[in-house]
């Protein structure tokens, strides 16, 4: 069993305006996803959360948007698979930069927002980003959502793209929402669809984390394979939480 | 001798927006400066022009800017040297991830409009932007305007920032524009501060590439070392007198 | 009858970009649906947009969009009805402060591009757009796309809803576009859904100005009750189109 | 003696960003200044704020900028006082739609960040801005920064221009910042520069309502004649602070 990593958006301030304090979660994470500009991070926030990352030893994922700052890339923009594929190739290039100029380099791609949605609904999208992926660094991995399924491979569809584009794939899955019995994400307004209560989102990461079942939202027990937990920090209830999870998963 | 080459703004439209005819200059020149997002060329554009300029063997710059679209980058902005290093970074690093998606690189970097005038006066600008070329990549040469000087080096002010940077300058000179006799650029303004007829832009880009004096606006002889020559191709008539130097210093 | 309008969208230059030639094309039309920044069209460009209508007793209409430059707001973004009705009136009070500031006002509203398409599909959208229209002013009326209808009004659904928010509806046919037998534009990639020919844009023009049947894609009669022509003049041919149909207007 | 109203700059929050918290300082103040979407406030934002102003009965003030989301509008960009005209006019009915949708009007223009403090040094783009105020409403105010002056009217510049545009002029001073002897401002790197201790903030702030004199940063004794007082509501700290201010004048 691999051991399972934490990643954590970040660097999602832009100019005078602060979002989260990833200098509290940094230290409590494996890997950090950082915003390329489009969405959030601007070119010094870029170049502050790659030298925070680079100091505590974590692993730099491009989250690369569509173009939307004013909706911090939530909302879908209809944009063709060629111009996601160009993009996507910008925003890892900018970030990259600052991972140069700090001497290191950017490990993996995470989409962000309704990107990230899309390109679980999208073929050619998906297919669009990967060729980002692969054009920019040969074995660049690029990380989507995991899926769990009752027999079957949740994520048969992106892991066959993926190898059709010689990608490496990487699976988040989340300890603090619900699951459907199908292995999807349960949508947000589903009443339980978020754990509020630590336990429980504990519980989830630590069955995630084993490999062994766990209770979807309608009670029935659920499977996921996964390489990573996406956790957030962006607040005291979540960061005592967050270290609650680095300590259980350190022990393991 | 070194062989003068011929550089030229590229890259610049931007969405619907057409700027210039691209591919009507590219086979006529050895350098494209190529936009990088903040003053023009946006993904997709940027992408087209590294694919143009490596069908046609053309270097490829990046010609970073300050981030202005509706002012083209012609406007300065009061950017500390910290924020002008990021800035030039994110840019080089978009630009370049065309290049690494084309299987080649980007070769030097220009800065453009404002910021370009801007090193030419704040020594703390200057460095910054060396400090992201050399930080970017070991020996990325940075393009700078050529300045004649009667017994001294006109350039020497940037020779001495770069090489303490380990940065390679190289000098660009306009056949289009007249010099003053201290050997700096004359300001548009002047009478006579941009050449009309094609005899007279031919005649002096011919003594720079030979390193041949040739007469200032007040009519002194002026002599100006130069690496490139920075031409316009984005009419007919521009595009006419380019062909005739192409042909000309392809003859010396 | 009442005598049929051309509008033409206009004021999409941006910075540096020339997008049309608007004085060649403003003495033949009657009314200008103006960019508002969103998709074209920067502060001084509006203000100049804005005097050159007045200054041939133009109608000018507000022609906002989605937020989105790169994409010419031909890209839809998913917004909230709530944001939609906000960045229309965002739209409408920055055009109208040019107007305001040379002694007229806007005269109507008429979306661009993807968000045009989109209030043709989603009422929640269109409810947004009305009420932006009757907040900003009681009266401002919305221009939508005519669409013809064998028995019944081919715009019952716009007209109810127009109705309700209390804003007077306007509604444009195209001279240059073919129409499905359900009075329906044809999606530009059907083969003749685009009139080449200048007689046959006059022909169709005719006939929807004098409210006769004119030839649908498939040969059947068509009629189409429309209070404005949507042209266009930014090239040599258009222009020559645009002048035979102002004449021939004229002469009814 | 006229009652000294309180002003400050609200509205400031961008898409997912927070800043400030204007619900907890509206009730507190007598005039708002509200972003209009150049250094701050996207057009929900711009509507609720306009709401909330609207509420507690607050003056609604336009805060236009130069276009710098990144720089929130802090750095200087070289524009043309036809530029910087055109810009203020496109924000003032950005947030008048918002106010005329909202049955109220915009009260009065207080430029942001470095166009306010450009405006003290050029008399060219106060101009443009008073032909911005003078042309959106006829008699629509303009607030400056007051400047003391020993025998002389500080403001006098100001006021000959804008008698000279026929825009009423607005004074606003601070009760949190030192001044210099001559009545300017303390530059924020002068030790003293800001006012730390609620007590002296009080104190300054009292004796610029009762129009008494107070101590320059040297200790001179300065008078300074305004209007209004700028006040800050985005912590607890400062909340406190104008808590205990709102009190004291309204006893006054």
């Amino acid at each position: 069993m691999n051991r399972i990593l934490l990643n954590c958006d970040m660097g999602e301030s832009f100019g005078a305006w602060q979002m989260g304090d990833d200098a509290l979660a940094m230290p409590l994470i494996d890997q950090a996803n950082l915003a390329c500009g489009f969405h959030a991070g601007d070119p010094l926030i870029m170049q502050q959360s790659v030298l925070l990352a680079r100091e505590h030893g974590v692993s730099i994922g491009a989250h690369p948007s569509y173009p939307d700052l004013q909706g911090f890339g939530r909302r879908h923009l209809a944009c063709s698979a060629e111009e996601v594929e160009a993009l996507v190739l910008y925003q890892l290039g900018a970030l990259d930069a600052f991972c140069r100029a700090a001497g290191t380099q950017i490990d993996y791609v995470k989409p962000h927002g309704a990107l990230y949605n899309d390109l679980l609904l999208r073929d050619d999208l998906l297919q669009a980003v990967l060729r980002a992926c692969a054009r920019y660094r040969a074995g660049l991995p690029l990380m989507l959502l995991a899926r769990g399924g009752q027999q079957s491979d949740g994520n048969a569809r992106e892991r066959r793209l993926a190898e059709a584009a010689g990608v490496p794939l990487l699976r988040e899955a989340f300890a603090d929402r619900a699951y459907l019995a199908d292995g999807s994400l349960a949508p947000r307004r589903l009443p339980g669809a978020v754990h509020q209560q630590a336990e429980r989102i504990l519980e989830q990461a630590l069955a995630i984390a084993r490999g062994e079942p766990f209770a979807a939202l309608d009670g029935s027990p659920l499977r996921l394979e996964a390489d990573s937990l996406c956790v957030h920090g962006d607040n005291a209830e979540s960061l005592a939480v967050l270290r609650r999870l680095r300590a259980q998963l350190d022990s393991l």
